[in-house]
């Protein structure tokens, strides 16, 4: 069992509750990762699917996190059919709700295949060895998280505007080994740097309102490669698109989430 | 008051319960629109937030409606803040739930305009004249919606497997003349055929797990442009993306969702 799974694990106390305990080794900055906190309500709300995999995933960020202090993780089943399950879940520290989730559940490996092959392929990328660790520069920040994930990022997008444009990539993984599964992959579309600070250098803190992802297919180990980008950005409010494919080129999970951007 | 208005009209019957009728003429075949039930329960979460805007929009399809049919709608807030508020709220009918949303509300007109004036243009589109209604023919249905909304498509996007690609693109706006809002954007996300006839040809109905849009920007009155857009199919599972502009070309909305392709 690797720090993923262990540092996310609940524990059942009651119907549709569940105790957790947030870890700071997820920090950024001062707070958990969104995404981490998001992969502790999948991990309550998989046990009321009989169906195993989040398909789709959408968080709405209400306070941030507090690492180190326990949780509590309310869920319950909005629907069960034959292919589809649908749950909701809320994690509260301290009183306090901290995110709201809707999930689609369903088998990745189970479905009707049909006729249109699409899919999305990877971007071109150097090789993890060519890749920068991240460093929390573009938000003024020390990331603890880096510890748990290792983040590599494309060397013409390390530096804040270098890559003139909205975009940022990269290869990330867990640093203790372990493989990526499907919730790794949820996890994973909120780990980059905010693909903003390739156009506009350090940002600061981009809260996140509103965080969609699909995952697409069970990864294979190995790296996850994840390219995000934003072109629409009005009002200080932006939306971010994202996809993640595995060591083997195939897509992985798409994410949008809706930003904030805070006046400097 | 357009039939828009009045046929999502809810009147409250209690502490977070209101009363809604599902009216047929919003039917693609035999059930509602999937869009006119959100914008149901939008009016209905709308009265909650302090903020006048739905910004992000999930809806999880349990399912179909019933045209002609009372509705009963639930909602409540889930926290309200300075710039944004989130709410979450279900439709049923007869006794069954037939979807949940989970929103965020804002101003749309309100927020810290910054130094990123990123946009997505229109993309090219023969003028409304030049294109053709909407027949059903991609779905083998009747359109009794095609009296409340009209729906015009590309010339070269009006057969199966014309356009060789996953796409589907055209001009949208309320049949009676009223003037598109935030609630009629995120119908109009749900109203198009699905952009998969433009490969595959007919292709049935492709039930929707998730939908989730995002609003821009308040249209300007007049035509609605729509693109939608399937880049990713798997196991029968689609992601399809899509977005609508104004008569300006202006950016008004992002969507994507979640679909099914049923085994033909």
């Amino acid at each position: 069992m690797g720090a993923f799974d262990e540092d996310t694990a609940v524990r059942p106390v009651g119907e549709g509750r569940w105790a957790a305990r947030i870890d700071a080794a997820w920090n950024i900055g001062d707070n958990p990762n969104g995404g981490y906190l998001v992969a502790v309500v999948l991990r309550a709300l998989q046990s009321l699917a009989p169906h195993p995999d989040p398909v789709s995933v959408t968080t709405h960020f209400l306070r941030p996190g507090t690492g180190g202090e326990d949780a509590m993780v309310e869920g319950e089943l909005v629907r069960t059919g034959r292919s589809v399950t649908t749950v909701r879940g809320r994690l509260h520290q301290e009183g306090s709700q901290r995110i709201e989730v809707l999930a689609a559940f369903a088998d990745l490996d189970a479905g009707s295949p049909v006729d249109a092959a699409l899919t999305i392929p990877a971007p071109p990328m150097p090789p993890p060895e060519e890749c920068l660790t991240r460093s929390g520069a573009e938000q003024g920040v020390e990331l603890p998280i880096l510890g748990r994930l290792e983040t590599l990022i494309h060397p013409e997008q390390v530096l804040g505007g270098q890559a003139g444009r909205a975009e940022i990539s990269g290869w990330i993984r867990f640093a203790d080994g372990q493989a990526p599964d499907p919730l790794a992959a949820v996890l994973c579309c909120d780990a980059f740097p905010p693909s903003l600070f390739g156009l506009l250098g350090v940002i600061g803190w981009v809260p996140t309102i509103e965080l969609t992802v699909h995952v697409r297919r069970r990864p294979a180990p190995g790296w996850l490669l994840g390219r995000f980008t934003t072109r629409d950005v009005r009002q200080g409010r932006m939306v971010e698109d994202g996809a993640l494919w595995d060591e083997q080129g195939a897509l992985v999970a798409q994410s949008r989430q809706l930003g904030l951007l805070l006046t400097r």
